[in-house]
Formats: C-alpha cells, sequence, structure tokens
C-alpha cells in the first residue's frame, strides 16, 4: 500500500467503526496478531521470516485490555493528524507527542516508549500500512554514491556528484522517485570506512553500481530503499561483510528479515540479497590467515546459534562456511584486505567475486 | 598546516634524519609530548583544553622504546605512501596495513589497534599535522542541509538541494572549499531524529542557516566543518542539546575540546559555540515540566562531575543549571518540544531563543 488517500482511509474508517459501535453501546474490539516468538516461523515459500494467524482480541470495555487499546487509538489518531499536515514524527517523537494525562485522572497514556513504539507495531498490523507509511520514521543513518539519479521533495540528485561524502539517507525512504538507474547492481556494506576506501576509489564508476553503508544493522530506511532497488529496478544486492557471525548475521537479517520485525518482512526483506563478504576460501585464496582476530566465547557462541537457524540448516555452503570459521576459531574483517594494498578490495577482490558469481545466496 | 607539501616534507625530513644517525652509529630518538591526564590542563587564556609542555625522549636503541618507535616510523612512512598517492585510510585499515611479522622474528609489529592509533596520535605531534592531514580518517556520521554550495572532489554540492536526505559529512573535511555561504549561523544538534524534524519544516531556508547533525558526539570531521566555517566565514555555531548531563557534555567538548582529544584542540575545538539547547528557565516558560524523566544514579553522577569542571565551575549561568537540574533530578529532552506541537521546536522555539539571543556561550 504506497497510497496515502488508502492509508487515511483505513484510518478514518478504522475510527469511524470504533466511534458508532461506542455510540451503539456495544463493546468495540480489535483483532491484533499475536508478536511473539510462538507466533513467528520461517515460511519455506517464501524464504521469510513472518507471523503466524496468531490474533488475540483486545477490548474496549476490559480492564485488562483498555490501556493498549486508548494507546493504539492515540497513535491513530497521531498519525492521520501527521498524514492530513504531510509530516514526520521519530518514535521518540510520537512518544512525547502520545505522554499525556487522561482529563480528571492521574493516568498517563503512555509511561515509557515501549509502550508507544508497541502500540505503532499493532498499528501496522491493523492497518497494513508500514510505519513509515503511517509518517512515523524510525533511524537515519548511512550513505549513498553511484550511478543513479533520484527524485526527492521536488530535489534532482545525482548520486555520482556528491564529493566524498555522498547522499545521506534519510530514515524513510518511500517517496523517493528513482529517475535514472544507470547501475547494474548495488553493493551495501556494514562499515562507513570500507564505503569511503570504495567511494574514494570510484568503484561505482568502474564497476557501475551503487555503494551504499550504515554502520552495523542496516536501518528501515536502507533496507526499503535496497528492497525498492531489487523490486522496482531488479538490481542484485551483494553484501560485503566481515567473515564473523556478526556480518553473517546481517546478511540474515537483509535477506530473510528478522524475528523482531516479522510482521513486516514481506515489505523489508530482500530475497534477492546476496552474500558477497568474506568467506573461508576467501582467506585462503587472498592470504588472509595471519590476519586473524581469536573468537571470544561470545563469537563462538553467536556462531553456534546461526549456525542453527532453519534457514541456514540445510545449505551446504553455509555449513561449510561455518565448519571452517569453527576450525578457524576466529574471524576475519574485510578491512584486512588492506595489507594485500591500499585499494586491493576495489581493484581485484571486488571485480574478481563478480565476475566468477562468488556469491553466496 | 593545509598544505600537502609541508606535510610530505615534514614526513620526508623525520625519515632522512633518522637515517642519518643510524648510518653515522647514533642512537636516534622522538621527542613526544606526554599524553596523559597529568600532562592536560584547561588553559584559561585560549579556553581551551591543552596540552602542557611535557616530552618523553624516546630512543631508537633502547629495548623499553623500540617497540613504540618502530610503530611510529611504520604509520609515518604509510602515511608519506597515503599522501604520495593520494589515498585515505580508516584507523582500523592502518591498524591492518603495518600488522606484519619483522622479517627473520616471530614479533608482530603491532597486535591491537591501540597500539596504532597510539602511534598514529604520536606523529600528529611529531609532525603537527593532524590525523586527517597525514590522510588517516575516523569515524563518518552525520548530515548537512542548508544555504551553502561546496565544492568538494570536483563536484559542487548544493546543500539545499539534497531531498530529505541532505549531504553525507565525510569522515574528513579538510580539503572541502566552500563556494557560496548564504547562511547566518549553524544549527548544530545531538540527535538525527530533531534534525529530520528542522529539515523536514525547512528551519534552514526560513531562518537562513545551516543544520547539521551526527548521532550523539560529533565526529572530527564535523567538528573540523563547524570549526571551519566559524573560522573562515564568521559563522557562529549554536549547539541544541537536551537538558541533562550528556548534552552538555557534547557542548563543553565542542567548545573546549576533550582531555582525549587535547593535542589537538587548537584545531578541533570551536571557541565561539553558544548553547542552544533546553535550559531550565526554557522549561518553565514551554510548559515542559511534566516531560521530565527522572534521574538515574549514572546521571547525577555526571553531572556533579561536569558540574566540577574547570571551565563551568565559576560560571554562574551553569551553575545555576546544574544547581536546577540537581532540584528537578530529572532530564527533559528536546523531543518534547513536540507535546507543544509537531512544529514547535522550528516554529516558535528556535525563532525566539535566537532572536532574544537567549543562549549561552
Amino acid at each position: 500500500m504506497r497510497n496515502k488517500k488508502d492509508v487515511k482511509k483505513k484510518l478514518e474508517e478504522l475510527g469511524k467503526t470504533l466511534y458508532k459501535e461506542i455510540k451503539e453501546g456495544k463493546n468495540p474490539f480489535l483483532d491484533i496478531p499475536i508478536r511473539a516468538l510462538s507466533n513467528v516461523y520461517f515460511n519455506p515459500k517464501t524464504k521469510l521470516i513472518e507471523l503466524g494467524d496468531a490474533k488475540s482480541r483486545r477490548y474496549f470495555f476490559n480492564v485488562a485490555h483498555i490501556r493498549k487499546f486508548v494507546q493504539t487509538i492515540e497513535v491513530a489518531s497521531l498519525a492521520k493528524e501527521l498524514l492530513d499536515v504531510n509530516k514526520h514524527l521519530s518514535l521518540r517523537q510520537v512518544f512525547y507527542a502520545i505522554r499525556k494525562t487522561l482529563p480528571g485522572t492521574k493516568i498517563d497514556i503512555v509511561e515509557d516508549q515501549t509502550e508507544s513504539n508497541q502500540a505503532i507495531e499493532d498499528l501496522e498490523l491493523i492497518t497494513g500500512a508500514s510505519r513509515e507509511e503511517l509518517h512515523i520514521n524510525a533511524k537515519k543513518s548511512g550513505a549513498a554514491a553511484g550511478k543513479i539519479i533520484i527524485k526527492d521533495k521536488g530535489d534532482t540528485i545525482d548520486w555520482s556528484k556528491l564529493g566524498s561524502g555522498g547522499w545521506s539517507i534519510p530514515s524513510n525512504t518511500e517517496d523517493i522517485e528513482f529517475k535514472k538507474v544507470d547501475a547494474k547492481f548495488v553493493i551495501y556494506m556494514e562499515k562507513d570506512a570500507m564505503w569511503e576506501r570504495l567511494h574514494e576509489d570510484k568503484v561505482w564508476e568502474k564497476l557501475k553500481c551503487v555503494i551504499i553503508a550504515s554502520q552495523g544493522q542496516a536501518t528501515r530506511g536502507i533496507r526499503r530503499l535496497l528492497r525498492r532497488l531489487s523490486d522496482e529496478h531488479g538490481l542484485p544486492i551483494y553484501v560485503l561483510t566481515d567473515f564473523d557471525p556478526w556480518g553473517f548475521y546481517i546478511y540474515s537479517v537483509l535477506k530473510y528479515g528478522s524475528i523482531a520485525l516479522a510482521h513486516i518482512s514481506k515489505k523489508l526483506a530482500i530475497p534477492n540479497a546476496k552474500f558477497l563478504g568474506l568467506t573461508a576460501e576467501d582467506i585462503k585464496k587472498y592470504k588472509l590467515e595471519k590476519q586473524k582476530i581469536k573468537f571470544k566465547d561470545v563469537d563462538l557462541r553467536r556462531l553456534e546459534q546461526i549456525k542453527e537457524y532453519e534457514w541456514f540448516k540445510d545449505d551446504k555452503r553455509w555449513q561449510r562456511q561455518f565448519k571452517l570459521m569453527k576450525e578457524m576459531k576466529g574471524k576475519v574483517e574485510l578491512d584486512a584486505l588492506v595489507t594485500r594494498g591500499i585499494s586491493f578490495v576495489s581493484n581485484v577482490y571486488l571485480p574478481e567475486k563478480i565476475k566468477n558469481k562468488d556469491w553466496i545466496d
């Protein structure tokens, strides 16, 4: 649902129905899918982490339900206002906007941000609109550069003409228009420093692509941006991470979704993502064995967890990586490629891997 | 020292002198200012946290000195190479680039990144060039928008025409040219979400300014950018933070420098920075008392520390804020202004504060 009118209509209908039912002396209710581990599963057909069908019914006239019920309605009312005035708020700002004391009582509608965050997720499920479509934004982070021209808020922005900094990716990428896409693929990486390396080497010009990074896990804005480039322009999304459990997890979330955001996997996950990060074979091929950083217990535990993920469990290529990593008892970072030359990653590693289709998908 | 030639010459001279001394059978040494709390002080004249005159002499032929000596020379040699090929590396990448085993031994030049980081700081002091001038970059973070046109890497970039995202600030802002500066001041804020609020409200157009944010403490790249806009174009730098000890500390570091980077305060600190964040008076004036978030012990302890800082100790205006904050036993975030209206911060708070010169400097 990309249409603002549709979202507004949904919110209006929700309000009208509740109002009518209360006036008629009925007990209005909301059916909300349960967002707990018990109702999250990996769908082998779609290859996504999804929410199951279990729902809970929340009644207005029920002492145990009323608090959450009112919180959800407060957020719905605020979202309607945001859509009307065409403005956006952050999660924190939404918390404050609905942090009021009910008139004539000492009861605050929300006491901390986890309550308003949950109400927002409920509203996503009730309306079928994402947080971003409800004009509520998450984190802003990351930069983009390369062979794409976009239109955003009336400005035409050429991602290949933004100096050493690049375009700063907003928290909400729903309304961006792709005007001209000369890129053949996207390289997403987990570290800004690697982005600056590739950018200085003009990798996006030499390989005709786009480079995107944020620090650590990708924001929702970046995930939607990657997903849209994959859907709307068929661009392969190559994910460049370290050879370590945390890097593998970044790839896993991008491709399959996450438990925390299972209700929105269908919009956020990128089934076409391909792992272009360091593999055990690369470490041998590029003689990086000596650049190993020894595992701590926490790394090893994380590896054991990821090994058991349903979507990795029967995948021989991944199990091989996990096995070899366990034997190495250590990780190797992409930055270690610098031991082969300042621009080795740009001039050798990436072109070779892409030419040889040497990725895991 | 902004001239690349000067930096290169310094590095070359360093190498030549050492080589000559070794050939002549002398014992070469490096004099390095001591970067420890004992040698850091607040200079009331410059109003900066600075490094004192205490130095330590490090000899090549000295078992206790040789390790650090060689690390510093390795970094110097790498910096020379980076300047020659006109490329940059991150701190992490520098660590890998000099992580080698000495031929014929089992000794690694560096074992972890703290060693290479220290060697880089030593080199900053020996050469008088900043890390950035040595082509070694720190973190990349933050976004800019507003009434400035820059030139960077051959691209002309208008900060007022970059859609909802803005310009992504690179880790190194030394080589940026300011082509056209129509801004009358800069607003720096600690939170991306606030930046997005001000940007959506086009504050920079209405107030003729520039808005810059990063998440939390400003990067070196941002600090240099702010400092250069202050020095080269006389723009006041307004710092917008929460009413809490952490927000005050962000302001303190921007204006006076920090202990960790005392050796570079003269380049990074911004003596003209003015605090435009929430004050105890604002909380009253804008009726935000109910939006208080109660202090945890850690907040209170931080407040007590900051109260004792030499540059705040005799400042009545700051001591008043600290006293009132202690009485409140809580903090108030800028985001709480949203309780007065979605765009209240843009339409009322900022214009009023600036018009009334209601800042602390």
